[in-house]
């Protein structure tokens, strides 16, 4: 059975985006600083990173069967047209089905419960990882005993405030352990840790 | 010339205490993981920690000639007995000198403004590097444009509140150059920057 994870970019003070969601193009100028190509499903979405990155995000991309997000994601992204950027299958953690989904042509499912979001996600990983995303669901995971390891691209940065990628720990405080690998590049730092003390 | 530097063992989401002055004990436990011992000039207070981190601190100990300290770390700390752990003469940033201070036994001078404590610390340092602490000395240091590194142990852990590092950073937000050096070692990853962006 594959992992679950959760992975965002962070920078040294802990946030995931700055002050009136500022700090974005900070957070990830890694995306942008290389002259290595890394396709998504998303012609329009098409990142140029330098090696470690890329050879890091196209070995995850790879790794991940499913996606769960909750619903502000969803909606951010408007539910990114209908196809994930990383081609794969989407559960939305959302307690009402929005307007117009779900779609045949789209394979995101609409589940109201963290438990049964991740349970649906495994069955559509077919043995791969499952990813959740954003904070908020990450969170629920962790609190859940839901989450195996946390990928944190740490990035060079003090942003001062804004929102941080763990809030409101339940259980805090959590030991994690690791990180069982380190990957430096130019403007970030990929560090990956398994939750280990599970509630 | 020295550097200015501020160091700190921070929990992955950025705290250097837990709630209600929680959480040292996990977020020093890399000072007592292992079997290498650092000796400080106060034979009560001697470390044993893995190899790496021992020659880390060893290295930094000999490289450092003065610290700034802010009055509450000076309160705290009961101003060391009049002698800093690390043997060195402190500098404390404070607008009133307290009572049976200074003491003729004791290399702690007062000072009220963090420019002439750092100008300060820097002569009583011989070239060697200044140390500033706590996080409220260091943020007014990186407002001020006089820190040149920051220096994280960073522990696996998710402390989920409490004090912050790096809390209220004037300017944010503020890029930094780094890591320009990675320690991994049992409980604990040492990361260096370099404050790029001078205010």
């Amino acid at each position: 059975m594959g992992k679950v994870i959760t992975a965002a970019s962070m920078s040294l003070d802990g946030y995931i985006a700055g002050p009136d969601e500022s700090g974005f193009d900070r957070l990830f100028a890694w995306y942008g600083n290389g002259d290595q190509v890394v396709e998504t499903a998303h012609p329009e979405l098409t990142w140029h990173m330098t090696k470690a990155s890329a050879e890091l995000l196209r070995r995850d991309i790879a790794a991940l069967g499913a996606f769960v997000v909750g619903r502000r994601l969803f909606d951010l992204t408007g539910g990114w047209g209908g196809s994930h950027p990383f081609d794969r299958p989407v559960v939305v953690v959302s307690h009402s089905v929005p307007d117009g989904w779900p779609r045949p042509d789209a394979p995101f499912t609409f589940v109201s419960d963290i438990g049964a979001a991740v349970a649906r996600a495994r069955e559509l990983a077919g043995g791969r990882d499952v990813g959740v995303n954003g904070g908020t669901i990450a969170r629920q995971c962790l609190a859940a005993g839901l989450l195996d390891e946390i990928w944190v691209a740490l990035v060079p940065l003090l942003l001062g405030g804004g929102t941080p990628f763990f809030d409101h720990v339940a259980n805090a405080p959590v030991d994690l352990d690791g990180p069982f690998e380190i990957v430096p590049d130019q403007g970030v730092t990929h560090l990956r840790y398994r939750v280990t003390a599970r509630p």
